[in-house]
C-alpha cells in the first residue's frame, strides 16, 4: 500500500468540487473576515457524517441528519461566529439556510449538508445567508478550497487542510478535508468541524462504516480542555469521479481506502490538538504493550486530558509521577510494577520511569526535550501487544486568557 | 435536630485527643514549615476509612487499610512534601513510621493510621521520622490540633479545619476535622487528606457506613482540577468518651450524628474547593428538579468540572451556554427544553437561561454578581424533585502557574 500528502492539498483536491467562502458579517461586524463557506461536487455524492454525543446540539445537526438518511449529498454549507444552538428558531433556520444553498446551487435542499460553529444561544439571523449565498456561488472554484478552511475558524489561529492520493486497483483516488476547532474538544469526536471529500467510488454503506473505522484513531484520540461542543460534525462526500471500481464490500481497496482516510483525519486531528487553545506545544501520548486496544486507547486519552501532565508539560516539567497517576484513575486494569515512562522530542529520548518507580535521569536533558514543540510521552505497559496515540496539547496561561473572556 | 459550628474548632476539639506538629524538613530544607503531625487518643477508638480509587496508590495506604480491618485506631501520623507513591521501598517506610509513632505513643502498631502527601516517585527517607517523633509527642496537646492542619498542607494557601457540636438524646457530641489539598482534586474522594475525630460513642460498622454516607454529599462532590491523586485518605476515630447511648443500628442517633458529620465533611470540601489552586472564588453548581438523585449529582459534577465553566467565571463572564453544553455531555437523561439556568451571589441574582434558550438580562449585573467570591450556578431541570450540590473553584493564570513548576 503506497499514499502519500499533497502539498498544500485541501477539499477541492479531490475530483468534482470546488468552493468559497465570502464575509457574511456573522463573527464580527466591519470586517472583511470570511464566515460562511460552501462546498458543493458536479454531482451527488455518497455521503456519511459522525456527530457530536452532546445531548444539547445545533438544530444544525438534527437539520443535517435528516438529509443525510439516504447517504447522499452535493453541497455543505457552514459558518463561523455563530452555533444556532439552544435558539428556540435554530431548526427554521438551518432548514432555511439549506433552502437557500440549494437554490443559489441549483439542487436539492435534502442534499445540502449544514453546519455552524461559534457562541451558543445567540439567535442566528438568516440575513447574511439571503444576501452573501448567490455572491459566494459566484466566487466558487478548485483554487478556492483554502478559504473554507479560513472561514470556519474561531479562536483557531491556523488554517487545517490536506490531502492525500492513494491507489486503489491501479486508479488514484485522492482523499481531501480540512477541520477547525481548538477549544471545547475532547475525546468523542474531538472536533469542531470537520468536512472531507473524496473521488473515490464508494457506496454510502462502505463510506459511513470507512468513515467510523478512521475517526476511532484520529479525532475520538484527541483531547484539548475535556469539553465536548454542542456542534462537532464530520461529514464526509464521496464522489465517485476517480473511476476506481466502486468499493461496495470491505475488501482490500475498503482497507487500503480506510488506511488512508485514518490517516488524512489524524494529520488534521494532530493540527487540532497543536493548535489548542493557548497551546505552545503538540502532545503525543503513546502507549505501547496493553492487553487490548481499549486498554490503551483509555490510558493514552487519559494521560493526555489531564490537567496536570498538561500543566507540566507547558513548565517543561519532567514530572512523570502525574503520569502514573493519571494511568492510575484511568479505569483500565494496569499492573504498575511493569509501566516504563520515557519523553521523546526532536532533541532526543530520555527515560523517567522503569517498572513503576523513579529511575536517575538528568533533569537537563529532560528540560531539553520537553522544550521542543512536539514531545510524545512514551508508555511503555509491558502486558501486551496492542498500542493506541492520543494527541492534544499543554495548559497555558493564555488558555485560561482566551476562555475568561470569549464573549466579552 | 440541633448543631452548631464550633468558632476555632479543630481536630482535637471532641474529648480524649491531643495533636501536635513539628518541622522535619521533609517539605524543605533549612525552614521551620510544620511536615509531620500526630493526632491520638488516650483510648482505642473505632475507626474507619475511604481512599483514593487511583489504581497507582501510596504505600501509607495499603498500610492504613490493613491496619484498619478490625475497626479499631488510635493515632494518625501524616506527614506532607513526599507521597511516598511509586517507590520501591514505600510499603517498608510506611511500615516503619507507623512502628515509630505507636513505639512513641506507647500504643500498638496496628491502631496507627499513616497518610503522605505531596510529590510522587522520590523515596521517602525515615531519618526525619526517627529524628523528630518523640519531641513532636512531646509537644501534644489539646490546644495543638491546628498545628496538624498546617503540616498537612502543600500548595495550600489556607488551613481547613472545623468542629460542630450535636446533641444525641441529651448528651452533646462534637465532630473535629481538618483537611489539605488544593490541587489534584476531583469528584471520586475530591481531597487529598482529611483526618477526623468524634467523642460519640458508635460501633465500627455505623461509623463507616456514616462516613460513606457523609463523603457522597460533601468530598466527593468536590472538583479542582479533574485529577485524581494517588493519596486521598479520609480517616475518621470515635472515643466514645461522649458518653452517649453508643450508636449500634441506623436509628435516630445514627440519622443526626451522620447529618452532622455530612455538614461538617462539607464545609471543609467547601474550604478545599475555594482554595483550590490559583482559583479566586469558590463555585458551587446547584441542581434541583432532578428526576433522580444520580442525575442531580452527575450534572452538578459535571458543570463543576468543565474547563470552559471554570475559565468562563474567572473572567466573570455570564457565558450560560458552556453551562448547557456540560449539562448536554453529562451522559443524563434531561429535557433540554425545561432547563432553566441563573447565577447568584451576594451582589444579587439573575436569570440568563429559561426553558433551555437565552433570555435578555443586564450584562453589567450579571458581571456584578459573578465578580463575587462565592458565585452559585444553579439550574432547574424541571423534571422531579432531586438536588445535589457540587462544589469547585475557578481556572485562571495561577493555576497553570503553580502546576507549571510544581517541582522546580
Amino acid at each position: 500500500m503506497s499514499y502519500n500528502f499533497i502539498e498544500n492539498g485541501t477539499i477541492t483536491s479531490p475530483k468534482g468540487f470546488t468552493a468559497g467562502a465570502i464575509c457574511g458579517s456573522i463573527k464580527e461586524e466591519n470586517t472583511t473576515k470570511k464566515d460562511i463557506m460552501m462546498v458543493a461536487c458536479e454531482k451527488v455524492c455518497s455521503a456519511a457524517a459522525v456527530y457530536t454525543k452532546n445531548l444539547v446540539k445545533s438544530d444544525a445537526i438534527t437539520v443535517t441528519q435528516e438529509h443525510l438518511k439516504d447517504g447522499k449529498a452535493q453541497a455543505i454549507v457552514a459558518n463561523s461566529g455563530n452555533a444556532n444552538a439552544c435558539n428556540a428558531d435554530g431548526y427554521k433556520v438551518a432548514s432555511d439556510i439549506c433552502r437557500l444553498c440549494a437554490s443559489v446551487l441549483g439542487i436539492k435542499t435534502e442534499d445540502v449538508i449544514v453546519a455552524s460553529t461559534g457562541v451558543i444561544g445567540v439567535p442566528l439571523p438568516l440575513m447574511p445567508f439571503e444576501k452573501n449565498l448567490f455572491l459566494l456561488k459566484k466566487g466558487m472554484s478548485k483554487e478556492n478550497g483554502t478559504d473554507c478552511a479560513e472561514a470556519i475558524m474561531t479562536t483557531d489561529t491556523v488554517k487545517k487542510e490536506m490531502a492525500v492520493e492513494v491507489e486503489l486497483g491501479g486508479t488514484t483516488v485522492t482523499i481531501g478535508g480540512i477541520a477547525k476547532g481548538s477549544g471545547m474538544i475532547h475525546i468523542n469526536m474531538g472536533t469542531m468541524l470537520s468536512f472531507v471529500t473524496t473521488d473515490a467510488a464508494i457506496s454510502s454503506e462502505m463510506l459511513k462504516e470507512a468513515l467510523k473505522e478512521a475517526v476511532e484513531d484520529s479525532f475520538n484520540m484527541v483531547s484539548v480542555d475535556g469539553d465536548t461542543s454542542t456542534n462537532d460534525t464530520l461529514a464526509i462526500m464521496a464522489s465517485g469521479l476517480a473511476g476506481n471500481k466502486e468499493i461496495t464490500t470491505k475488501d482490500q481497496d475498503y482497507k487500503i481506502f480506510t488506511q488512508a482516510l485514518t490517516d488524512g483525519l489524524k494529520s488534521l486531528a494532530k493540527k487540532l490538538a497543536a493548535d489548542g487553545e493557548g497551546a505552545t506545544k503538540l502532545l503525543i501520548c503513546s502507549v505501547q504493550g496493553a492487553k487490548t486496544k481499549k486498554d490503551a486507547r483509555n490510558i493514552a486519552k487519559t494521560v493526555i486530558s489531564s490537567s496536570l501532565v498538561k500543566t507540566a508539560m507547558f513548565g517543561a516539567d519532567a514530572n512523570w509521577g502525574r503520569i502514573l497517576c493519571a494511568i492510575g484513575y484511568s479505569g483500565m486494569n494496569v499492573d504498575v510494577k511493569k509501566v516504563n515512562v520515557s519523553f521523546e522530542s526532536a532533541a532526543g529520548e530520555i527515560n523517567v520511569c522503569q517498572n513503576g518507580a523513579g529511575i536517575g535521569f538528568d533533569e537537563e536533558m529532560a528540560k531539553n526535550i520537553l522544550l521542543a514543540d512536539t514531545v510524545t510521552i512514551k508508555i511503555g505497559l509491558g502486558d501486551g501487544k496492542e498500542e493506541a496515540e492520543a494527541y492534544g496539547c499543554d495548559l497555558t496561561y493564555d488558555y485560561v486568557k482566551i476562555n475568561g473572556d470569549y464573549r466579552t
